[in-house]
């Protein structure tokens, strides 16, 4: 089983970004915690992150054909982005979205996600941990 | 420690009602795996369905003083309920809010929850499982 | 074959309430005038009333295994609940809705059935002759 | 006793468009079944059908003085013009409202009735039976 | 000089209608008094009534190449016919639209005039005198 | 009989200011016109503009005592004054409001007045014989 | 004189529940005082609590026949319950609604009151003194 | 194969009217130039043009059955015929729907068609030429 | 103790303006009650009327310094001034909000006020006796 | 060249008036500033307050004639008065818009500017300085 | 003649992606039968892909002085790229834009173009035949 | 000091892109003046441009720990992108966001910008000087 965890823009500085909102992990520290919660579970994972709303595109189009599901925060690509969510709809694979914060207690135009409706669930508001339930509950789903 | 997972309108029928929409466990099976999980994480856990608003935040008033957390599945109260949304920030302890079904990808008035911005983060469209991690999400956010 | 008619809040105040709205007919005389019917159609009838939602939600799950359909007059509960929906749509039975006055011709707030999207039909405005109308077309509709 | 049934636009075509939403009985049955229940109540029945939204009008206009009362289906109409509803409060005669289909459960902008606030009550959803429906629930309301 | 006077849906039953909205003067009696200030001017005038969308149309058309402009009052065509708007556009002539009641005090579904913006001014609310002070207007802008 | 004319904000600055959209006419050329034709029906006419909400306000109050009816252009104060149309509800006189520009052809927050409702109609986009039809038209009703 | 002070959802929790908004008073303190101004005015008062919009919908009906008045803080149900709107309507007793923090200054969902319109006034913001304030102005009302 | 071209209000008078807009060319034109390409594709083809909502829906009802497919540009009624739309789906044949104008570059009324939804698909903008290509297009999806 | 009481537009005309939605009482009776209350309670009181939003602000400003607190009717600027709201929350100190009317039963344009989020209360539908109530919750908050 | 600086409602409280959004700058200090750089440019420069929106026209439009451009911040009216802008559009000379503080980082209501469109540009969130800024575009922009 | 026709975000993925929505034919295939109409009408053809909004930007631009117009296929971009549209616009050449899909019956976030004002016309619905008809209508328009 | 400029997409095409509303100006010049701008004050500049939102906030990101702060003009990216907000509120300096034209003057989806609420201040309108200005204010601002 293979999985491609997307990180979307801004991620790359998690850990000094605002870290009253995001906190303090660094984001290898949270690809690091993947990669041995993969192993536990004898599943290949790769993750990727790109500030690139196109660069996330070709790469969520390049794994459609080798993967087995998606884990994805698309940051602020979230409630914009609908050639996002045209590719994960077109790649027809299962995926789960993640948001560190709780999206729902901030700005409303962050409580529309338009890749919400072509994913499976959506994990806000638990951090970096949220990525390794998703992580979870994709391998559960694919099951 | 002490949880208390709180089930709204209608969560008593799962497994017989839309097994489409929410699947075929019941929730029977979903308070026995939580208290399996508990069990092993030696954590005391309490669960409590209601078809009736008031029902649940006289439980929930009454689990403020003697619980550390909630895992709360309001079911059609998410949309509608200030009441329910006002014991939850009343009671000031963390809150995982859960749906079995992802709501994002159904009728619009389901998008939108009182409850979220007044819990610790959300879990939708992961099913049964999105229960078990979020008591563990919880069990996290306690330590 | 067997039907229950479901009254909501406020209806057991029939007759005194707002007679200039809702008319001078009593709920017990509207519900005589049903098993009026009902006997000549020779089908089982059972009607309930309160003011409280989980209640009637308890007794539309409760009715779901027992039943053929329902006649449904939410009263206020039309416009806000959710839960009720999801209970009328989790019973998977037919279901007329009545309101006995017209409702389109009221606040806007009234305008917005929550449940008649879950029901086979609407009848509005016509008064308790509503009920003994809805009962026919449950009838029509079973056979 | 005098009563007008109007059916507006596309009714004219029941039975082959559309039988997945609007049922297989043509308008001529419908009109049959209400001539029927018309010389059972000894009334006086007319129905017109029209595609165009003038003639509707007129015809409404001229029965507004020969006719005691409207059971009227005023298609697509019902949704978007001004001026059937004019004429009909114009014609200061009580009237019923009659959808083949439950408006309700399909898409928004039939949500909408122009006409509802100048009738008695509605009927929606429930076939050709609604008006039959109708047609006995005028007579009560004359009497 | 030559003017047309189009009076859309309802107009024709001016006097019987609502007069406690529109007043008890008749079409007739307002067609008397208009050409008659018409012979004090001497200028042409014609007076058109229909119910039918789509004959106001076709005499707007046809009088676009004779007449120096329009007095219209579209009835309620006024709040709904775009097709009306592009048959005032396409004459290219000077119009003004009229309303017997004071439609901004009325539902608020009356108070958008899609022809408005193409005509030259609007009065509404003077009852038929607003017809006469229309054509007045109207000679003044043509001379 | 006596009329009070007000005058809102910018209009005595009518002839300069924006003659594409207001014309050329001065206020004095149009209160001199209004004279002219008050002499003609022996009516008693006062005019009055104002930049000041307040002083609008204050005038029209004490001419609640000694007018019959008011003609007004509440100029910008039209969209935006609710204690101007608090004060013209309180005179509880006739009053027709008049806009030299056809408002519904401009800016959307153009097309709602607040003081429409409280008036007995309303003639816009007819430059300044707009006032001199809206005084004929009041002292029409005011007989 | 016979005076019903209603307490929706939450309010059995004051003093405890968010103090920085509701501030340190009970409930029990609240009825207190209630109850001493009732005894120096000479007038019976009963004070209901219910986390349950049945339970105040069913002492409201009960009351109706007793009471000449209510003072009603309906919680979060204000915001949401058409059912206890349409309860308070029913009764057609006097009645004044409090807020016991200025919910004009909270969440947008909460400047929207259903029971404001058939209610005589409201207090908001005042606090534990609201209660008392209204039931000095229901009196006064009712004298 | 037969083809029916239809064309709504106010098309009659291209060439003359507003052609800043609407172009030059007539309608006989138009016209002229599809029957050349009918002939070239071996095809029948019959336009019809009204100014009649309710004509356009008679002939589109008659055409149902003879023919294979429509060419349709509905002129305003494209923004405000439910009735309209219902023919064309009750007809359940394809239909291409054309506007000369690019309605998207125009006033904000006109972004909405309501015969979209049940149109193969939409070409705006492109003039005459608009016709020509939807019928090309009409044909490779017939075929 | 020193409080300013802050009567905006058209408060001057009580009594005669509208008293079947304002009462008959005056605005002098009012002020002269409100004198004898703050005897009672050994603070000096001011009170001011006018009908110019300008005036209400300098006379607030002036206030500032010198008072320590207020209580205000804006009247018709409730919904508009968002210049008042700005004095207002300028001067910062506790301000009580009253309105005669139950603002929550009248038209939509009056449910939104402005400057309720920068005051510490507010007391609607009351009548002369919110002015009398509103200045004892000003003093208990003082205290 | 001659400049008017107009200030609207409360800013002669500068200073003083919520310090932490409006910075202790006064008003005196920033026309001081003013003064200087319209003296290094040889210009002439006046400066006006007031609470007024009518006064604020009046001096608006006896400028109109004998200035060159404004820079204006118009505090609260920017947001609400219509009159205002027309008095900016009627004078129909170039204008730069100031505000102090950051208006699209504040409550909603302070996003839209009615003046905005018949300005030249804005200035906001960069405090006195803004002003100064102001002038030299202002000047840039008429040499 | 020049041409470039512009694909956006997923059109890379044609004939795998979503084949029930967007078709089975490849964009190498799509192009090559442009590259064919090319040749015969003697016109110079490039085509261009990316998902990324820059690269379409990029490539739009350095076009913008070498070739003669565009056809554009936006993907998710139509919706949500203001910049795409600003080069749109920048470019200053006659475009087409073209949807395989029939947008306007889809969700209601695709409705909304923002190029849409900035080109000639549009084509949706059409397929691949969509890009061929747009071409030639380019074409028809240069000439 | 060190100072960042961000050009967002199609400013690098200034001075051939709509000049009659972005003016003739180049970006090459601008870059230039504000270097010159930049030498005057003794402060590093560096300015950077991008048509790719990920292209700018990579910038943005990298200089974040080495600038002091930023001068941007997001070009059509203001309206649309969450990600470049986010990226600036992640840089946790000060901003100063530019538009060459008055976007407030221009379509209503101009009116909205993402990051302006973390920015310190906004220009708009004042063309290259805007630039300038914005440099000065951000230097006064670090001081």
């Amino acid at each position: 089983m293979r999985i491609l965890v997307l990180h979307g823009p801004n991620l790359n500085a998690l850990g000094q970004r605002e870290p009253e909102v995001y906190g303090s992990t660094t984001l290898a520290e949270i690809d690091a915690r993947l990669a041995e919660v993969a192993r536990e579970h004898s599943i290949e994972l790769e993750t990727f992150q790109s500030n690139h709303e196109g660069a996330l595109i070709d790469r969520l189009q390049a794994a459609a054909s080798k993967c087995d599901g998606f884990v994805i925060n698309p940051g602020g690509l979230t409630h914009t982005s609908v050639a996002l969510r045209d590719a994960l709809a077109g790649a027809a694979l299962p995926a789960i979205e993640v948001h560190l914060s709780n999206v729902y207690a901030r700005e409303s135009f962050r409580h529309r996600s338009l890749v919400a409706p072509v994913c499976v669930g959506q994990i806000s508001g638990l951090g970096p941990l949220g990525y390794e339930l998703a992580l979870l509950a994709l391998l559960a789903h694919l099951r």
